[in-house]
């Protein structure tokens, strides 16, 4: 792929991140995406913080989730939702920026497990803040 | 307990809330508190969709997360932590709010055991939207 | 329904149970079975226990497992399985059996939510030895 | 460390393993042990199968939560236990045995949380069958 298709691609994620108003809210962006893998930036701001000055654990998991969603989405390649996952919060999340990375670790025909670390970022030095791992499944209407 | 005394416990904890600036950020209430037993509500914008107009899964966990915590909290009565949860995510939350209830399952000396039910409230009428369950630790001094 | 026809189909889940060398292995036996639930029970053997003398939590955890797959299957009255779960560990299970109550919390039309909750059972008293939480999904063939 | 230094280990570890009679009953066997990490090998037998012939999913759990386990007790050195874990099952375990192999991410003073994936080995082929994540703690008396 060239340097040009690759940015494009990134290009058109992150626009699409940018349709989730939630996304926008917190300044999510994209940072790399690729086959069945992608890494998202959430920049720490006084208002997503919690009582103690931390990043508030909503923002580590929303990352995740999210980072999660997209990885299987390139995995699969059709609309995706995260159906399921589970976190654990390692460390309190200090510093300039979250950077979540996720990567499937297999892919079906209906879902993909996907697993993602969320990482502190402080003057360029990263620290593992939280490992999720989780199922994101086909997008259907809902069941009612 | 006279009612003085509960709507006092539940000012002191809604006040508690706010000093997160995430948790002010999205709105959210507590509704109810007990014993081992919490329920926030967090009010449905746009600011908090996704692209195809429901409520954004980050803000469904970050409930769920937070009413783990907060039950936790008063089944220890010492400051907590969420340290871990895994949530299903059963139905996009459409409506007007999602009303998150958890309750403590177990509580030892370091940890509680927890559970959650978050419902999306629309018109009065509640339907489940995800489910929960998660540990709750004592803060402890980032461990480096 | 009559207590005849309730007493034949827990005895086809019993028979269904044993296909399963596994559950055969650990003695389990189905004790209640309905729409979207069942309760499972494994007796408490010397050659089930870990290394302080309780019940090994592999133990604990094919119980939830698979209580969590028979109530999904009795939500959804097609071939299932467990495609994730998680489990919180609570006490340490001694005593004369473990039980594992299931319940769905939700079913769609490709998966199914549920619930379990273990209790060791002591001289009929029972004690909460861990809850688990997970998805049970229609039986594909092998992605390969 | 000395070949035989480690060999050492190894046994001690492998004979502390078959002091659980659960594992001893499964023919679980350590391949590997080192610092924050284990990997565990469950030899396939009749009895450890479910109806179709495949490994019965609470034997991938077993060999999952045990690798947990024991990753991290080599990552604290203090006796621990694992005390909440999720478990994505992403293929069917058909082959001659499974391994797990689990690694510590994070280990902090009273808990450690581990990664672990879980293999199908067929004729010396590998391939993914289940990823698990989860929390060890140091070992306390039951909490009543």
């Amino acid at each position: 792929m060239t340097r040009e298709a690759a940015h494009d691609i990134l290009q058109a994620a992150q626009a699409r991140l940018l349709e989730q108003p939630f996304s926008a809210l917190l300044n999510a962006e994209i940072l790399a995406i690729g086959p069945g893998r992608c890494e998202l930036r959430v920049p720490v701001s006084r208002d997503l913080q919690q009582q103690h000055g931390f990043l508030h654990g909503g923002v580590v998991s929303y990352a995740a989730d999210n980072a999660l969603t997209i990885a299987g989405y390139r995995a699969m390649n059709q609309a995706v939702v995260t159906s399921e996952f589970k976190i654990n919060y390692v460390r309190p999340a200090i510093g300039d920026a979250i950077v979540a990375r996720a990567q499937c670790v297999h892919a079906g025909k209906t879902q993909a497990v996907c697993r993602c670390e969320v990482y502190a970022v402080s003057d360029g030095t990263e620290r593992l803040c939280a490992v999720a791992q989780g199922t994101v499944a086909l997008l259907s209407k809902p069941a009612g």
